[in-house]
């Protein structure tokens, strides 16, 4: 049983990261990689991808975008395991497994499939599991075998998916109970500090919203996004407030302390509105200028891209082969001799 | 999209074969792989074994002595696809698509999961779900799997059965509407004519009702499980009546007309009990002598049905990897490039 802490990050590959991604997750996860001590594992979740997009071409070009951000962001693939889902097949022959020693009732309770639902008793829908697929019925059980298939001992999830850490301790138990010892319960890393970034309409950055600045946009592009932050009327001259304004929050995810204290004094002494978002637009590209180019790069060699998802998931399915062997002489399936 | 009639045939491995398996399933599928213009594929279902038990001895011994009781009754190797569910990774990945586009509804109505609601209902549980684990409610979706993967024409199953193909049906369906047409819509094969054979207390033959004879008993067991099928109380010289004699129908399922004209007339005759058992006996035995002693073979070279089993492995998966990847490319799944 390891005893290493191993975190493990997965990103479901329908979209193409936006700002909101890079403040909330992928910086802060590349930065773990870089910790003393941890081993980690990001996989691009492209088999949850699918529960909801069936669009062929989106999962195929997010696939693209995410694992280019990731490297253009600092990533190691030398240091971290980084594979894509869909490249480790264990990882479904351990999720059938999984469902059976998995309690029906546990996913009845899970937040996503009751929020459908509940939408559907909203609607007055008669039956309540109209449009519900099982994908996203019995996806915590794939996430289950993501998490286990690797001994994954740290999740970091936000709030809504601390409900699924626990399903899988849940299964992971009920397997050490059933059959042997091979699962370590997974803990989930919930950062309070994480920043949720704000979008340019004021709500949080999100897809959903389509408030979004997209992370590798043209240089052009992104000042023109910063120019549409929705800022209030006052002329320049007239002193401003920080609390509330859409414009400081996004800067404070990229400037020191000190630039922050700056930008308040400005704020104060009645900075005009544009001049401030030149300020925000140089903070935001000078984080990006250069992760912008080699994220170029990377996306013109798609092929290059493919190798190093394949060296990853050779490193991974290394793991993912001896654990899976273990499991399955655990249940009875077993070669004759 | 192929034409070619392919009859698929799953069993399940948790249990030893008994007669009634032997003569209601064994011997009729065996007869049919060597029909002209028909490809057989006879698989090991033993990650439908593990839904129900979870003793893994059960489950390892069970494979061997699945696999050696087919192998004993004549299944050529050469002509059929004769694998182990296991060892073709690709169903459990196919297993996870079909997930994604086959409706929560469709599960909800099948047989096995709608009894075992019942059976909380019945009993005043008021969770309906209890004791309902997530591969008894989602094996209809790996059924799918098993069928589609090497695109089954033809599915031999008990009435009780022809509900999974009809749910094979949809989600074939389902796939070739949203992606691309890539499945052949199987058809479920009842046939009426099956013997169902009688067991020792005469109920059907079954396991759960302990009245089995097991198919490879030793010659003198065998002898003895006869001498135990019931019968009444009518002494020697009595005429017998054959209808509702367990003795007389189990004879029809290894008898030809003629024997069974002159068995009739024995009855009629008023033979002795022991003296039919004694025919019945012989007649079983004569079928089965020499593919006990094959099984007897067979089960001392463990590795010899591993070998067989791989060379199956090695067929099916060449049909299988063939058709995931045009299916994971239909659905975006794909390598950079």
């Amino acid at each position: 049983m390891t005893e290493q802490k191993r975190v493990l990050t997965g990103v479901t590959t329908t979209g193409t990261p936006h700002l909101g991604n890079y403040v909330g997750a992928i910086r802060p996860a590349v930065a773990a990689t870089q910790e003393a001590g941890v081993d980690s594992f990001i996989f691009l979740a492209d088999y949850h991808g699918i529960i909801k997009c069936h669009e062929p071409e989106q999962i195929h070009e997010s696939t693209l975008a995410v694992a280019a951000t990731w490297l253009a962001c600092g990533l190691d693939a030398d240091k971290v395991t980084f594979y894509r889902q869909s490249d480790v097949p264990e990882i479904m022959e351990l999720n059938w497994i999984f469902n059976c020693i998995c309690a029906k009732g546990l996913m009845n309770r899970a937040h996503a499939y009751k929020a459908a639902v509940q939408a559907n008793v909203d609607a007055g829908v008669e039956d309540t599991d109209h449009g519900v697929e099982m994908g996203l019925y019995c996806y915590p059980v794939l996430m289950a075998a993501d998490i286990l298939m690797f001994n994954g001992t740290h999740v970091p999830v936000g709030r809504d998916q601390i409900q699924h850490i626990e399903m899988a301790r849940d299964i992971a138990g009920r397997f050490n109970h059933r059959f042997k010892e091979l699962f370590v319960e997974p803990v989930a890393m919930v950062d309070e500090h994480t920043a949720i970034l704000t979008g340019l309409d004021g709500r949080k950055m999100s897809k959903s919203y389509g408030n979004t600045i997209p992370l590798f946009e043209s240089e052009k592009k992104l000042r023109k996004s910063v120019m549409k932050i929705v800022t209030n009327s006052l002329e320049p001259g007239q002193p401003k407030e920080v609390e509330g304004s859409t414009l400081f929050e996004i800067y404070q995810a990229f400037s020191s302390a000190d630039e922050q204290l700056q930008m308040r004094q400005a704020y104060a002494d009645g900075i005009a509105w544009g001049e401030a978002k030149q300020i925000v637009f140089e903070a935001i590209n000078a984080q990006l200028a250069e992760k912008r180019e080699r994220y170029a790069e990377l996306t013109a060699n798609p092929s290059q891209i493919e190798e190093v998802l394949q060296f990853g998931a050779a490193k991974a399915r290394k793991v993912a082969q001896e654990r899976l062997n273990q499991v399955r002489d655990a249940i009875g399936i077993r070669a004759l001799k």
